[in-house]
């Protein structure tokens, strides 16, 4: 184990990320003490008996007062209060981040409320699974996954850098953008994506002519991948599609014309058209496999001898 | 083991599921011996290497010679010539079966070749993986699944319970339907999930602003669930799409007017509506953990440490 990089992390927020966070600093011995708070009692009552934090304080105020690293993990609508709350109380120099799925609106909200005397590294480690809650973190979470950082211009590079080799000991590559960049390239791999699983989820729930006992047995055909996504934490997706309103309508637009012409290519059996389709899909897939963001084993290594 | 339920079984076509059913049966000496063969020089070679079966024919005619139970496990578009090509060549009192996606166009496509002497029960075993070809096979993928079977009226109830016992012995669970009210179930259950996955992955590789290379590294964040389930066999899918087009059609309609009413939701800031929707598709995902369809493990058991 290597010497701490930072001397104090304070999180706000110990979700499914933030759990993870301080559970892969501890690992990794990269913070000498982890300070945690959450909004809820029953969080932190939680966080205590997880005895994932070192100190777990009642107030956002009190968790960051002389940290130098602050990490804030909550739901993107929640973040500019935040920094408002914690604003005064930050130590000089400290570097504050966050963990949002949206980053333009990140730095918009929190920005303003951050006094000149801190660096503010907006971050987005790209990582999670449909669980929520302090007891879904794990230290291995980040492992192998991308962190996005979206400074704004004129941050001090130094803060960027040690920001950056926090993240890469825990396990992850660090990749810096415009915040602008970052919400439209995640708006089609994320946000898009988590949206459609939503609706299809929806539309099925509603269908008179099919039970919901019938979608629940046949969802080996494809439909059970569509609702593990469209379990995610709802409060969270909620802010994300409020916030990154224009990127996703934009993809949300371009996804809807793309669905009208291959309907039209299924009601005008153009078997032709649509093989050629389906086989330029398959070439992107070997990508994301040969780049470690999935496995090949088939069905996600699903364990295949009976499940109970 | 058991006493074999048949006596031969002959698979006309030796892909994921073909040679799922042959380990499958082997493993659970459900039959005596298997005869195989497949359209391709190349998969009957194979198929011989893999020594998945007692004999491998070249032709459909030879293979079914003799069997009393054929089962058809090729794309739903080439049903109908295989049928024409065997109906005079299958011995007396035979079952034949299939494991198309489709059912109705099946019954249409199938049945008037196949000889009155024959007991025709077809079958959709709602199970597969992204993986396609005789080697993606294994003899666990039936268990716990769905085998649904949709005979026509007047099937002869004896057969159709004796290939509800082989399937068992495979480890599937059997029900019985109309064909046609298979196909609106599987349309929302499966078809238009593939169709939606096979359509965001278009979508996303013709984004100018955004690089492949970006829409890969950035895949965790939900998007590379979709290029799995957009990573099936493309012929396959082409001919369930031209099969059940009625039922994939108004389903999409469907997805797509709730689409249309939740980029409403998000353009007019609507968070309370996006919430509520968000929610409630938690609960259809808890349905079908607990009915086994799939796994609670966060992010499907994918390996958690580095994987390379």
């Amino acid at each position: 184990m290597s010497e701490p990089l930072f001397d104090t992390l304070a999180l706000v927020g110990v979700g499914l990320i933030g759990s993870s966070i301080a559970r892969a600093a501890r690992a990794q011995g990269a913070v000498r003490s982890i300070v945690a708070t959450a909004r809820s009692r029953k969080t932190r009552a939680r966080v205590v008996e997880l005895g994932i934090a070192d100190k777990v304080t009642e107030t956002n105020a009190e968790a960051v007062e002389g940290a130098d690293l602050v990490i804030v993990c909550i739901p993107v609508g929640a973040c500019g209060a935040v920094a408002e709350e914690i604003g005064s109380h930050l130590a000089q120099g400290a570097i504050v981040s966050d963990v949002g799925s949206v980053k333009a609106s990140i730095v918009r909200d929190m920005g303003p409320h951050l006094p000149d005397t801190v660096h503010f590294v907006p971050a987005h480690p790209v990582a999670g699974t449909e669980h929520s809650g302090p007891d879904a973190g794990f230290a291995e979470l980040f492992e192998n996954r991308w962190c996005i950082f979206t400074p704004p211009p004129g941050t001090d590079p130094q803060a960027i850098e040690k920001l950056a080799a926090f993240w890469r000991l825990l396990g992850a590559k660090v990749e810096i953008m415009s915040s602008e960049h970052h919400d439209i390239v995640l708006a089609i791999t994320s946000h898009v994506p988590h949206l459609i699983a939503y609706n299809i989820v929806g539309t099925a729930a509603d269908m008179e002519q099919v039970t919901q006992s019938e979608v629940v047995k046949f969802s080996a055909g494809g439909f059970r991948d569509f609702t593990r996504i469209a379990a995610s934490d709802p409060l969270m997706w909620r802010d994300v599609f409020l916030n990154n309103k224009d990127a996703v309508l934009e993809m949300l637009g371009r996804f809807s014309e793309d669905l009208a012409a291959l309907q039209r290519l299924i009601r005008w059996d153009d078997g032709e058209a649509l093989e050629a389709l389906f086989t330029r899909t398959r070439a992107l897939r070997r990508g994301i496999i040969e780049a470690g963001q999935d496995t090949a084993a088939a069905d996600f290594g699903r364990p295949h001898g009976h499940e109970d």
